[in-house]
């Protein structure tokens, strides 16, 4: 019954040489074969590849003029002009045709003046020998090596092929990588329906998908096979099947770990051998290695998690490895940057931990901001800039203190970047989605820590801007007052971004009747709440404290949640009655929503950029009709003006 | 009939920025279209993601255990721990699994124990609310961004759109390419015979090859059209033919400079306009720039020089942009570093030149070697490592400064090579083969300067070993002089590589009768030379000095090639009766060898890198029977002493 105790778990490395020593000693891997340099892109070489051809494969002219033989030429000088006689001892010639017979240097038609009938031609200069002439042999000479084992083939190595005329270079045959993937609940992504998604009654099968294209862009060709049951027997069948198939490896998609359900680790010991069974990585712990024999021949196997991150990653940690052995390669590694985290980043002594960030360059310095850590969190991939790697024997990283971080998109992306940190407003993905539309090289990177977060990320110099939506209570005015009490000394401007619409959100309906601030504090309504410094928290306390409530009396006033968008699918499932939040995330949801007031969402920007061409692009952005109209669409905002600019803090 | 005079040279961004601007005006490029999940891999995003289901669906276990009501839970501890009992307040759950209507919470199985028959469960410790739960939206909230336009779909970005329900994302339409070659003389690859090429009467069309290669790389489409002839109609009738087919470009290859027999100006002036013609690029000079209109549709067009270098430089200085502004993206970007020039690189002023370089990391410091710059060079693209830039304003940059390059490679495998700079020996690219079989994270880098250049390399620490075969005449050993000479204070080691045959080559048959050095002296006997300071140099003045002889007697002593190869390829052509050179060389080419006598080929390495893995993994190869029977089929070595350490020199 126990699980994950059983796992002894290696250190990532460890694994993968054990791994793949054993490998090593059954196969080759799936070999070689020629193909047509129509075919060859992207491939990798093989053997040794030896010129067959020269290149030129003949003296030519590299510039068009009249061929000579230079030595006829030597007495040339502008006081005494050569005169050559066409056909003669001087030939037309156009760029890359061959020298004539004893001819060994090309004078330009610059050079030359053609006289009479153009029979004869004048030149006032000695041409010396092999001058403006493309030697045999110049590029490539045959037999001389041009590619090594291990090289990939791009247009430039096409090129090189081509000219040493090499039709069909060797290079590594594809592996064959068949994906299984088990488990009694999921169905083919495309088969799932909303219906069943939502009952739980089904999960959709994808990491099939994203493991093909990892695989695929290796160089390995993946092949996804029948969903197979949790049952030892079929899981056994299918492994036999796919090796039959002709995979050079074997990848079980969930059921590695060690629970009542798992059953990877039990027929791959039937089948072959268990080389590591748990791995100190996270995600990607509960992965299995190992090798099967089928009808006498020897098989790579591997069991990976069903949770996607660490379904990824195990493939990135073992998987790609062995690709890259098998092509005589070493597996495409990443740039590597400095980066500062923004927050702390804890971490488990024991596990190596891979964690995912968001990257914006301030004043130089590359700044992290993490985000979340589960190993189902599918968009901690999609959203991430780059992946910060927690050694094992470390219990987490320290806020401020530099580490290495492997890019996930180019330094120039990284740098061309905006970094906004603070309170969570949809209408930040739209300026991103706008900012990279009109100006391709710019984009917006936003993190979500509250709008005071936003204002101490500011305060430390750790973002370009920050979301703001503080409510000062005695003044009734935004942001300003917060401003002023944690950014002295930094000046900044504050941009109208949007007024938005903040209420309780409940089921459509309205089951529980919460019409005010009061109904929320009732026994039978179950409240979510926003975590503390956000400006939404903020707006709730006011209320509380105007009203005479006591913060004790709302039931999940604890709960807490950080966007708005939680909050909305924590009312729809039920798991709260109400939450406060902003209309469009109501709207998007199909949920109800009880009016409490408007609000003002700012960007606070500091003066240092004002003239950054990045904030004038978001400037024009906010200001445009597209970015007006696509909100307006979203509901519960008003936009009528945004991107004026209210105020400029002189930080005194 | 003058060329190239014509030309109004832009500068390449100038000439980029008219064109793009002005394509931009006409045209929005191919679109946009819906692609399933299979076949997004690799695409573009075209139009912000939203989500369309949320991730997880429900409330799921994230641990294997049982659902519980965490309220139910808090009386637990370990002095009074609780019972729950199977079905009522207790459920079973595995990792995924919905939670039960009315629980919050799961507590893992290793945290609890069975009771008796199974009805009943045992727990020491309270649950928190939404404890080990994976929530609703926790991923994913329906509605919500999740991919911007521009960004490449990849496995990570697959994940978040299966998980997100979005089965059909819009990306952008892949760009069509029309490629024409043009040229009379040239024929299509595959139809070239030896015997044609030879003689020159047909070039071989293969830059369309590379350029598919690279367009499709920048997630084009290249579409290779039939050859045309050198006829203004003809070329005019395939660009109409090329739109009607629905190209997005239309791009000729070869015919954009200002000769004779160059039409593209002409052609695209007759159906549109010429925008740029000429740009201030080396290579890549004669190109052109501009739109046609056909059947009222306006389709960019541009002319690409017929040297593949130059092709290539304009392909990826102008089109790849456009195509990155249809795909709203910023165009591939490659990792910049700072090199060191070992050699002077000079440049003419007015135009911006891209050299070609071999880099290696000593000390870390990374050197730069160029390689040859002619634009009809292609292996100096496939053997390059980085491209360096030299700025319209420059005349040249000076050896030991540093600049940035482009890496074509990444820094990993830079920093894992050996640069060996000095004499060029064939067998320095067969354990560059070996290396990189044996041990795929290093490889080894070769520049070709010459034994005493490579010994000056060593002396300004530009290189970690130098191949040398420089006799000293006076006591006829090899090296053990001019390393005391050169390498002052840097202790080294001679390790022995090969023994090899020095001699004449000649034409089959030796016509000249070429037996003796006194035969080289002959009037009639046209001798090709290797440049001062390598080893062969060397051998011939010494042989020439010892038997008396005048090297102003040599026809052709003044006539110089950087390589055995070279040298055998002049011989072949004829432009030549015989050179000095080493038999491999000879046999390689079909030539004779006339021995004129053996010599060493040493390996000089500065002991501070004896304990280098990398030296430690050449060592090995060298020694190893792989080696010594590649090189002795090659004929005319000998290898029985290979990897001897023959001295060690103390630096003093």
């Amino acid at each position: 019954m126990e699980r994950n105790v059983y796992l002894q778990l290696v250190r990532p490395e460890e694994a993968r040489t054990t791994w793949l020593a054993r490998i090593a000693q059954l196969t080759e891997g799936p070999g070689t074969e020629e193909v047509s340099l129509e075919q060859a892109a992207g491939r990798i070489v093989a053997e040794p590849v030896e010129a067959r051809r020269s290149s030129p494969a003949f003296h030519g002219a590299a510039m068009d003029g009249i061929a000579v033989r230079a030595e006829d030429t030597f007495t040339a000088s502008t006081r005494t002009p050569l005169t050559l006689e066409i056909g003669k001892n001087a030939f037309w010639i156009n760029t890359g045709q061959p020298l004539p017979q004893g001819c060994n240097a090309v004078i330009m038609v610059e050079n030359i003046h053609v006289e009479g009938d153009g029979s004869r031609v004048v030149t006032e200069k000695a041409a010396f020998p092999w001058q403006h002439v493309r030697k045999l042999g110049e590029d490539i000479v045959a037999t001389e090596i041009l590619l090594a084992p291990g090289v990939r083939i791009g247009p430039y190595e096409l090129g090189a092929l081509a000219a040493a005329g090499v039709l069909r270079p060797t290079v590594f045959r594809k592996a064959t990588i068949a994906i299984i993937p088990t488990g009694s609940e999921i169905v083919p992504l495309l088969q799932a329906t909303d219906a069943d998604l939502n009952a739980g009654r089904v999960l959709p099968e994808f990491n099939s998908l994203m493991l093909s294209a990892c695989i695929g862009e290796a160089g390995g060709q993946a092949v996804v096979r029948d969903i197979v049951p949790d049952e030892a027997e079929a899981i056994k069948a299918a492994i036999i099947a796919a090796v039959d198939d002709g995979a050079h490896v074997v990848l079980l998609n969930a059921g590695s770990s060690a629970g009542s359900h798992d059953y990877t680790a039990e027929v791959v010991r039937s089948l072959g051998e268990v080389l590591v069974h748990g791995i100190a990585l996270m995600p990607g712990k509960p992965a299995l290695l190992g090798t099967v024999t089928v009808h006498g021949r020897q098989t790579p196997v591997m069991g990976v998690p069903g949770y996607p991150v660490s379904a990824l990653m195990a493939v990135e940690e073992f998987l790609l490895p062995l690709l890259a052995a098998w092509q005589k390669r070493t597996p495409a590694c990443r740039e590597r940057i400095a980066v500062i985290p923004c927050n702390p980043l804890p971490s488990r002594p024991g596990m190596e931990e891979r964690i995912r960030v968001r990257l914006g360059m301030v004043d130089g310095q590359c700044y992290a901001v993490s985000l979340p850590r589960g190993a189902g969190t599918v968009t901690s991939l999609s959203r991430a800039d780059a992946i910060i790697s927690v050694p094992q024997d470390s219990e987490g990283l320290d806020a401020g203190k530099p580490v290495q971080a492997e890019l996930l998109r180019s330094r120039s992306q990284i740098a061309h970047a905006l970094l906004a940190i603070g309170s969570h407003d949809n209408t930040l993905d739209y300026i991103d989605s706008l900012l990279r539309r009109n100006y391709p090289q710019f984009s917006l990177t936003s993190a979500h820590v509250g709008s005071l977060g936003g204002l101490l990320a500011l305060q430390r110099k750790q973002c370009h801007l920050a979301g703001s939506h503080l409510l000062d209570e005695q003044s009734g005015i935004y942001n300003r007052t917060a401003i002023a009490e944690h950014l002295k000394g930094i000046p900044v401007m504050l941009v109208h971004l949007v007024e938005r619409e903040q209420g309780f959100m409940v089921r459509p309906g309205n089951p529980k009747g919460i019409h005010t601030v009061a109904d929320i504090c009732r026994e039978d309504v179950r409240f979510i709440n926003r975590q503390k410094g956000s400006g939404t928290r903020v707006l709730l306390d006011y209320e509380l404290r105007r009203q005479g409530l006591a913060a004790a009396k709302v039931r999940g006033y604890g709960d807490e949640e950080y966007t708005h968008m939680n909050i909305a699918a924590a009312v729809l499932s039920g798991r709260a009655d109400t939450g406060l939040g902003v209309r469009a995330a109501a709207r998007a949801l199909g949920l109800d929503f009880v009016l409490l007031g408007t609000e003002e969402y700012d960007l606070v920007i500091p003066l240092a950029y004002a003239q950054d061409e990045r904030i004038a692009a978001l400037l024009n952005v906010i200001r445009s009709a597209a970015f007006r109209n696509r909100v307006q669409a979203m509901g519960g905002y008003d936009v009528s003006r945004s991107g004026e600019i209210l105020w400029e803090y002189d930080g005194k």
